[in-house]
């Protein structure tokens, strides 16, 4: 039944809150507030932008985000510290059961479908040696919009080929298992934090802890 | 040169912490905490659902966005309790000045153009004994969107009846002051709490602490 797997990308492959280290280098003792304050505002500006319909890409999203961060903190900085921290974005650690659960959803079309432009996502998905999993990395960018608008989740079916219903999404966001459960895929919800459930009308049809755990639940193809 | 002023209610006109009390009574010891994490989910509501295109009016997301706060700070509760917090955004507080700058601002035309219901907005504006003041209570709510899509801040050149760069659009929130500059309103933010600037990529005309000084600012018509 499920024919393909796309996966979000940021939180859900990899984790946005391992640039801690290197915000802690660059600020000593803020590194945690940074990470938070920044994928705040890294969301905030992408839905923001979306429906202001003033579409920038998300490398400059997220550098507007790192500066509205390291200005609510009252933290000095210049271009430097700025682009040393966007670079951790390149290099981003993904979450340990990330290889052998891709090789469990395996021998289906495996899919990323993300906000990041198509340089950061080939770049953070070579860097993690994961390249050979993927049979197509989706950027939001042609369609100069943002998750969670239907289009950018049309993505998958027109580029994969495969019907909505027999697309399995997965995201560890709680709005983004909205907005694709919403779209009509079948969606499975990594929940790694014990997360509050969203209360936007829809629910995943699985809720799991990690991603091998996804791949138990679905039956081999 | 400035024709008309319209208002965003919530955090603009009426304190939506005000709801804070309500909330202690309720909950003891949770009032601050219920009432930050509630109004931030009840934005994100607001984007997410217009940009999912699954709108629903805001107090339904009021509601749905009280109910994940209670969730999330795993507060046991029933629908009475729930119906008499949604009630205090019916009497929320104004903030000391707004009767005083009403004045100063007319005669120009006078609006409000918010994401609340019809219902919720006179209500508001009645319990302060503001009704008098306006010409138009404008809500989103027969766009079946929200703020910052661009036609939400047509819907007000379209009743006025004035171009929009005629139109003084007044906000406390940074994301609406973003949307409605990037639409091309004159827009002023009452930057209250000494907010930091959100980097959308526009900035107000004026940036005031209080609606008596940007109506000091502009100059009487």
């Amino acid at each position: 039944m499920i024919e393909a797997v796309v996966f979000d990308a940021y939180g859900t492959l990899f984790d946005v809150f391992s640039v801690e280290e290197a915000c802690n280098n660059a600020f000593p003792g803020y590194g945690k507030q940074i990470s938070e304050i920044w994928r705040q505002k890294q969301l905030e500006y992408t839905w923001l932008r979306a429906l202001m319909r003033q579409y920038r890409n998300f490398e400059e999203v997220n550098r507007d985000s790192l500066k509205y961060t390291l200005n609510h903190l009252k933290l000095q900085y210049d271009d430097t510290t700025v682009e040393t921290l966007l670079n951790a974005y390149l290099s981003l650690e993904h979450y340990p059961e990330v290889a052998e659960a891709l090789h469990a959803f395996q021998p289906r079309k495996l899919a990323i479908l993300s906000n990041g432009t198509t340089h950061m996502l080939t770049t953070v998905v070579q860097n993690a040696g994961l390249t050979s999993y993927f049979d197509q990395i989706l950027s939001v960018d042609p369609l100069q919009t943002y998750k969670p608008e239907p289009q950018v989740y049309q993505l998958a079916v027109s580029t994969l080929g495969v019907a909505k219903e027999h697309i399995l999404f997965v995201s560890s966001n709680g709005w983004d298992v909205a907005g694709s459960k919403a779209f009509g895929f079948t969606v499975g919800w990594i929940n790694r934090q014990n997360k509050t459930t969203e209360e936007l009308g829809v629910q995943p049809d699985h809720v799991v802890r990690n991603l091998l755990q996804l791949a138990e639940v679905i039956s081999p193809k």
